[in-house]
């Protein structure tokens, strides 16, 4: 089976690239040719079995989607996205790499369809997010609650959910949409997204660092690790997705907790002088986007469908000491 | 104040062209001038006090949108759409019409805008549809139930709606989008909405001719007048839209029946010889679409904003027959 990565380069692009990589297979079936993109070239990942061809393509260019989808893949990952803080500052370049360069793509691979004369249907499964939703929120956000985002990059996402589920259903390909949960604790440089602090107010005081954290700690948070997020690729590439029906957007199980309960789980791991290098600096842009997102919800359909993350923050800070942390140079 | 109004030679642009020019004005302020276009030029409305330019103008063509909009009309009723039956049958026309066209026209307002130094800022009034819902439903649906649309149609009204709150939070423009029930009963001949025959089997026997119905009698619709719809649109251009705040999208009020009671309305007024006009005949294609639909709503943000409908099917023939209904010739 032949691969397709975009945003490879990306945090959770790179781990499924590395998780592909070492399981060599998808359900059972070998994969034989990974390319993985982003707009800078993805680092090979390492020990893979397949070739991967790791190439430096901006889906903003028109021609873009052409090429990587001319030698139909039988999986695309779908993960190449303007982050949250800049799709806001950036009007034009959310809606062109977020909206249109995506659209796009799904063109493309109708394009590569018409032209096998049907034989080529692809799997698509797309990094959405619950940023989709926007307060006012029920308590509890359950599976049939409306999509009203509060930032152009939940617009986006929702957008494309919807395209998705119509391709599907005229079976240009088999799509899902996973609304992915705010992913903690990233490793590495923060990138533009706003929920960025949920994990450098845990990553930078483990490493004897300083962290700001702009929002009030009542703030909940609905939250998943990176590893945690794998797996969710990893299960819809395996997924009999027929079974979902028309509806293609499925909210990712996750943990509810709130930054004061993230704080004292740091404090557990940490103890105080961890806790202390957390500065207090409350930032209104970053505190409204964050505001407005939603902090619990159910899941039940992607719990019916096998997608699992963690049960508390402990949890999820135990795997990033696993999976990531660097020890502080001391 | 100016106006423009897309879709305006379409049978709901008509009526609302000719209330627009017998009132003359929008919540007190007088129309100036209207600009009314279609893919066919529009018919100007009788006895306009403003000097109606009415333009045969196709949306798809590239230019289209920047040109309309060059004006800077005050108030934009946008109407044009390809129906929900041929955006069905061909996927490439709805998406350039329903979604492209849609979005160059946002952006060219967004242009003028950025032009004007931020001083133009129109209303944008769209007609949605209740075709942005779709099975399995709850007994009623309320105004949080999520868009899960099952025709190309309605996916491109729900991204459109999604694009309006966008925009509209960008402060873009003031956009509100009318879900609008099925209208019955349609005057004149058939569009190639699959929603159509819901009017024939009403319109066709008070004429003394045959009408097919291709549907169950047990389907249910929600249902309103088209001269209730030109209301939604009236009261959409007078509201004070910042009252809205973000959920920019309202399912219109109307009336929930089956087309069983609608046969027994007709026969109260057309008596059993209008009723042994209509022939039963299910057509697969058109039950699946419609079988999908809602047909009972609570519709309540939007009746508290004081849009109204009718309250029984007997009405809405007797707004059919005082606005449209022609005698059969004897």
């Amino acid at each position: 089976m032949r691969i397709l990565v975009t945003g490879a380069a990306g945090m959770i692009g790179r781990k499924l690239c590395n998780r592909l990589a070492a399981e060599g297979a998808i359900a059972g079936r070998p994969i034989e040719s990974a390319h993985l993109v982003d707009v800078a070239a993805p680092t090979p990942p390492a020990g893979a079995h397949f070739p991967p061809i790791c190439e430096a393509i901006d889906l903003a260019s028109a021609s873009a989607a052409g090429e990587i989808v001319a030698s139909r893949p039988d999986v695309v990952f779908h993960l190449a996205a303007v982050v949250s803080g800049e799709a806001e500052s950036d009007f034009d370049k959310g809606y062109a790499v977020n909206l249109e360069a995506t659209r796009r793509l799904f063109e493309a691979i109708r394009h590569q369809r018409e032209r096998s004369g049907g034989a080529y249907r692809p799997r698509l499964i797309y990094a959405s997010s619950i940023a989709v939703f926007g307060a006012p929120f029920p308590e509890t956000i359950d599976d049939d609650f409306l999509s009203a985002p509060l930032t152009s990059y939940g617009a986006q996402k929702a957008i494309v959910e919807l395209l998705i589920a119509d391709y599907s259903r005229r079976r240009v390909f088999e799509g899902i949409a996973l609304r992915l949960p705010t992913v903690v604790v990233r490793p590495g440089p923060a990138n533009r997204a706003a929920s960025g602090f949920f994990s450098s107010i845990i990553r930078e005081p483990l490493s004897g660092r300083e962290a700001i954290l702009p929002v009030p700690e009542t703030t909940r948070l609905w939250c998943a690790s990176p590893r945690a997020a794998v797996g969710f690729f990893l299960n819809a590439a395996a997924l009999d997705l027929e079974r979902l029906g028309p509806r293609r957007s499925l909210t990712m199980p996750g943990f509810s907790t709130t930054v004061g309960e993230q704080i004292e789980a740091l404090r557990r791991v940490g103890g105080d002088a961890a806790v202390r290098l957390i500065r207090r600096q409350v930032d209104e842009p970053s505190a409204r986007i964050v505001s407005g997102w939603p902090g619990r919800f159910e899941a039940r359909r992607a719990q019916a469908f096998g997608f699992a993350a963690e049960s508390s923050f402990d949890e999820i800070i135990r795997v990033y000491l696993e999976d990531d942390h660097v020890a502080a140079v001391a």
